[in-house]
């Protein structure tokens, strides 16, 4: 736990929240933010800093529920379709330290979410072999 | 598999890509698009439509792909951040109806996702309680 991390707070009932689902370790709930209607958080309880430090078994449990929440989504609020987002890093859009998995519901395109492209001058120059090469090198 | 899916021919080799990873059950490549410099997908070589209706070893594997894969893009990129993202049905930019992760490394605020908030005069009329209900409902 970190003293001073808002999902923590939550996660032990010390700030209130919207809840969607709970079990032991995983908790859903709406993003206050509600980029789409029905927009929820799934969290662990245990405080990890995001995706890539989290315990493959608690990112698989908090992925499950992801997919639970997806489904509800699809069937109670009639999206048609979702996003299932993970942001690490400030950079990269992650405002809270704890991992987090955004579940977004999709009604219409561009109501929510929206990706920017490399700019095809840019791309051109790229060399993809050597690309893949060098991720591939570093993966462990 | 699906005869017609563009993703089942690259994870039988039919159709060439820049290989990131590979194991039995599981496969990364660049994306053409390279929504930023290393931008890569990781998909299982069994077809499934989509995040939601995959099922969940097979879910959970390719995950583990994925947070290693980000992981490499941070230390052999240099990236600063990652985004981890599914996208389920068209409307939520899906464009192959085979289930993939995307994994893209960031740079710099604004080089590749952007999430569009709800406006606050829509947000006002909602009634959190009764959403996280609704949604809670439905989950199985």
């Amino acid at each position: 736990m970190d003293d001073n991390c808002i999902f923590c707070k939550i996660a032990k009932g010390e700030i209130p929240c919207h809840k969607v689902y709970e079990d032991n370790e995983v908790l859903a709930f709406l993003d206050l933010s509600q980029t789409t209607i029905g927009h929820t958080l799934v969290i662990p309880k245990e405080h990890y800093p995001n995706f890539l430090s989290t315990p493959q078994n608690v990112m698989h449990h908090v992925m499950d529920v992801a997919q639970r929440v997806g489904q509800a989504q699809m069937t109670e609020l009639l999206a048609r379709g979702v996003n299932i987002l993970s942001n690490v890093g400030e950079v990269a859009g992650q405002s809270i330290a704890h991992f987090h998995v955004h579940v977004i519901p999709r009604y219409a395109s561009g109501d929510g979410l929206r990706i920017t492209m490399l700019d095809n001058e840019k791309r051109k120059d790229l060399n993809l072999p050597v690309l893949a090469e060098k991720i591939a090198g570093g993966i462990k």
